[in-house]
């Protein structure tokens, strides 16, 4: 029994890998849309959050089948548990990409973002979507490493959001409450993103070493 | 068996309800800190949802000894795996309550809300409690009723959520971006705690009934 759970865990995990490489080209693509105006790309964002959703449901799919036909205990239960957690988790990055894509469509051809905060945006983009690359690293390698690092990099875009927010307080923003609304609503999406992505890590970790380490609540 | 995994999944949805009344209690007097700029309220949330998050540790041990000691298969066991589901849904519903009470404290003693929000919030708040509270009765008198006016109050709390952007975005706005920044983040607070609320709606049905309702992703 314990090689077919194994094999039946890999496979659950090479899915979230998966998921992870989908959820970070969504938001590489609807970063692109919001900075560059591009309508095109917030479509593909918009029209492939469903194959997120139908990969999310294979993942649980898979857990529920491991869990019915190996019936897990102790570590070994909790590690599937926590798969099914991580894919939900994966599945709100979608949904968070979405959201931004959304944005990107609803102002088009205007762009969202006035010049001067364009650039947070071009790097909270970057760092979510490293975020998500690294996440689907680690279950491929086994290089738990990276948790660390994203750790480091979830600060970095704590950061970005706090700076973002006394932008848009100065006095002397020039562009109005409308773009600061919009501004507002994308920094929280990026934020958001980040944190799943950072508790997806911790949840790997506990995965792939059945050791657990640290909060995994975002 | 059949008899020991149903006394220990009314166990289960018995802790729910629980948490039900915790976050229904939280937001009820975040948005009353809110409203009146009540410190000791805010705080009082503030120091609270450590026992909501306690709660729903309770309730996911509870379903990992369910699964280990009844191994269910089939139904009953998405059964459990959607408790798990929905004790997180109720525990981000006591996170939600928590930042609007957060964003009451980062402003004392100055009002939050200008004058012709308020009344916005004081209904979105209303509707936020009446949901969870109904998603606690719903498990503990199983009618399941209660879900239809579940769903029609989100889309009460979806209008109102979309007419308080109008509000903002109006040229005459007079408030400045300040506000606006602070009012776009606490909209999307009460909204994700009602969609969190419709999601949970419908898992409990299922929950109770071993029915599926409805699409449960939000």
């Amino acid at each position: 029994m314990r090689d077919a759970y194994q094999e039946q865990l890999d496979g659950l995990a090479e899915i979230l890998s998966v998921m992870c490489g989908q959820v970070a080209d969504a938001l590489e693509k609807a970063t692109r849309a919001l900075l560059e105006a591009d309508l095109q790309l917030a479509e593909e964002v918009i029209s492939g959050d469903a194959l997120v959703d139908e990969t999310r449901s294979t993942a649980e799919e898979r857990a529920l089948a491991l869990l019915a036909l190996q019936a897990p205990v102790a570590t070994d239960l909790r590690i599937v548990v926590s798969a099914i957690h991580g894919a939900g988790d994966i599945e709100r990055m979608g949904d968070l990409a979405l959201h931004v894509a959304q944005a990107a469509r609803r102002r088009h051809p205007r762009p969202v973002l006035p010049p001067e905060v364009a650039p947070y945006f071009a790097e909270m983009g970057r760092i979510g979507v490293d975020l998500a690359r690294k996440a689907g690293e680690m279950i491929r390698t086994r290089d738990l490493e990276q948790a660390t690092a994203m750790e480091t990099e979830d600060d970095a875009m704590d950061d970005l959001h706090r700076h973002l927010f006394t932008v848009l307080m100065d006095r002397s923003w020039p562009h109005g409450v409308g773009p600061a609304v919009d501004i507002t609503l994308l920094g929280r999406f990026y934020e958001r993103y980040a944190d799943h992505a950072v508790a997806l890590g911790r949840r790997i970790v506990f995965i792939v070493t059945g050791q657990m380490p640290g909060p995994l609540m975002v």
